[in-house]
């Protein structure tokens, strides 16, 4: 199982492409989780790879500036863990995370080959939970009580989208594969169309699951494009043409 | 992008492995669109490869005979579309499946190289709708309420997994990477012990997106594991015995 | 405790009037509870009173008619339970209602004064599931597993709401006081405009519990009219015209 | 419409009582808008009477340490609205209170009699926002970004009670007949023991409404006890015997 082979389908994502409108008075971008738990190496407990650190946050600040002078909103969604008495962290409460304690030794932690932990994780009151400064301008958005994976569970997420009249959910943050594409999922369920920017997100489970969030996305819910193709749609989107 | 390595995680995996437990009373099994329109080549409007059909429904049947046999309650859910009036399929509101209509053509489909389409599939009284035979026993539960990706969706599964005590999921179906992950995603959320049987899942939109569901189960939210290993557990399981 | 002097608010009302409007295309009827198991004698376990049961059927029907030949699409929700090995009906796991259970004698009932029970109301393939025939046609939705007291709760309400366009939800049913003024409650957090049928409303539970759902809609979060009422802004709204 | 007579039901009412049992561990107190913007009659927007608002800050905090001093958490839940540009306060999104606004006169207010606004009611940042300082003790849970009514909705108090694993939801709050009976109908849906303390809720839309709201919980979902009742149940919860 140590090679896959991509099933490329170019013919198909061109068609898609051309067929996505983003108008931004209907369109919010959705910031998962930037904050310094996963993207500032002195403080991050799950921890993105350095390079991907660099690389996510500089694409996502031109991305969101783009946005923000289009009109459109931006919302970030943060995982805040309570510390809870003779619990601990809310995050522990979880039987997989618990199995990962329970199970992982030094060498062979959560995020591979890095220090790592779901115990320490972005508790109340701790610089982990803080929004990447780079990426956060007033008139921003914050919802800062994501518990788990998907960024709608238990937050006010649908309804300030639904207020702000948001049909398209674009998405950027970490890590690809849980986070972002479980908050792809629940808004291609709730009928959002979704976009996810490739030069905005990352994963620190490795390169294979980041390139399999994408992929999944591409092919089976919702669409993938780079910031130049992200800027050309709003840029088309704000024209009121189709291209 | 056309290969992928995967990061080789296997004294992970045995570590949690060993931390897996099964009480019966506490497990239920959950058949993910285990359908006609995914699994009998006759009718099916997304379809799987005859060949991993033929090898899911003889795991599957395997798998469910086994865990009735030791009392794990079996719930099918099926995707059932009504036709609206002026709408069309319930489907068919989806953006991204409109777009994927509009964008594919004959050579070029949703699933690759096979005729395939959202607009027909599984409309309510069509026989892509009726679960596999082999698979449906007395005394199963079936909801038949799904309307998008996830099981959870607009359905009464939590609920029903709470009232018969429900703590461990067991996740078999079609497609790995999108009904069976976006309930395995769910399921983690609301603190559910996730498993998936490898045997019993596969994937119309290629091998690469079932290896990768996989793999993103196993390494950041649940176990996956065969038959062979899920018997194994259960015995151990109803005699009380953690191995 | 024993008398209450209602809060009159006629302006007020007058004013809500004023500003209705029901465009039949963005409008639909919710008929909730509309079953044999409260509204026919023979076989009813939580019985309204016969003289209720006569009122509501007969103005029910007139009302669904009336929207019908509008356009407006009709949606019954019934409750209906599975038993469950071990456990009974899916009622039965309420604490609330194992403490009815407990505590009610022959003389003293969930419903004063009549014989009913939770532990056998409305499970899975008794009559008491059957929706009453004069308010069931050929076109109308069904949706079948509700569980507890708000219609959205545990099914694709929602999503059968959005798919259809709906921005007025139109409540009628049993009771007033309880799955009407749950699913009231509902309508108005996910801002649709709601209407409750005072026609074709009742409550099981007394006259009391049914004044104070009506009033509580009235005066909390949606409005409260008759069927001369309901046909009037029908109208106007097909007519396109604010009155 | 003027007058209502209760439907009297002492016997079932003791029935239920002696079937209540409160055990510490599993019981959490969630304090429903416990605010200023209802109980400080110098800022508030949605007012309660200033006398409602005396007698339920002083049986609160009886409550509450009481409550405390027996291990049971309390969770604060607290409506507070963003400001949106173009749209305004959150709150204004909703159907009914556009038509209140539009609807309603000098005398003829949304709380009978008093200056009362949904408009500028709690946004974020105002003093209306802030829980009464008699009622917050370091230690308790704060969630502040309901909605709508439901304390459930769009917020992690479900997430939070099972992490708790709280079964028994203790209710107080403004108002009786709004966000409190939609809170309890929400934690009866989902299977928790509901409690209401009459002595600590208050509604600002008459006392018609409070009374009526309270006989609502009692006859149909869940028990409606005073102080003394809560202490003696929590005593008894303590001493894990059942009286």
């Amino acid at each position: 199982m140590s090679t896959v082979n991509i099933v490329d389908r170019p013919a198909l994502f061109a068609g898609l492409y051309r067929e996505l409108e983003l108008d931004p008075k209907e369109t919010a971008v959705v910031a998962v989780d930037m904050h310094r738990g996963h993207l500032d190496m002195d403080v991050a407990t799950m921890p993105a790879t350095p390079e991907d650190a660099v690389r996510v946050i500089a694409n996502a600040e031109a991305a969101l500036d783009y946005a923000r002078a289009k009109g459109v909103p931006v919302i970030h969604v943060i995982l805040v863990y309570r510390k809870l008495p003779g619990i601990g962290s809310e995050g522990m409460v979880s039987p997989f995370w618990q199995a990962m304690h329970a199970a992982m030794r030094e060498e062979d932690r959560l995020v591979p080959g890095r220090a790592s932990t779901v115990r320490e994780h972005n508790i109340e009151g701790t610089p982990g939970t803080e929004i990447i400064p780079e990426l956060l301008r007033k008139g921003d958005y914050v919802i800062d009580n994501k518990k788990r994976l998907d960024c709608f569970y238990g937050t006010d997420l649908r309804f300030l989208l639904d207020t702000l009249g948001v049909k398209n959910v674009v998405l950027m943050g970490i890590n690809t594969n849980t986070c972002v594409l479980n908050t792809a999922f629940t808004a291609f369920n709730f009928d959002y169309r979704v976009v996810v920017l490739s030069d905005c997100v990352a994963s620190m489970y490795g390169e294979d699951l980041h390139v399999l969030g994408l992929q999944n996305v591409a092919r089976c819910l919702g669409w993938v494009i780079n910031n130049e193709q992200f800027f050309e749609k709003l840029d088309a989107g704000a024209a009121g043409a189709k291209r």
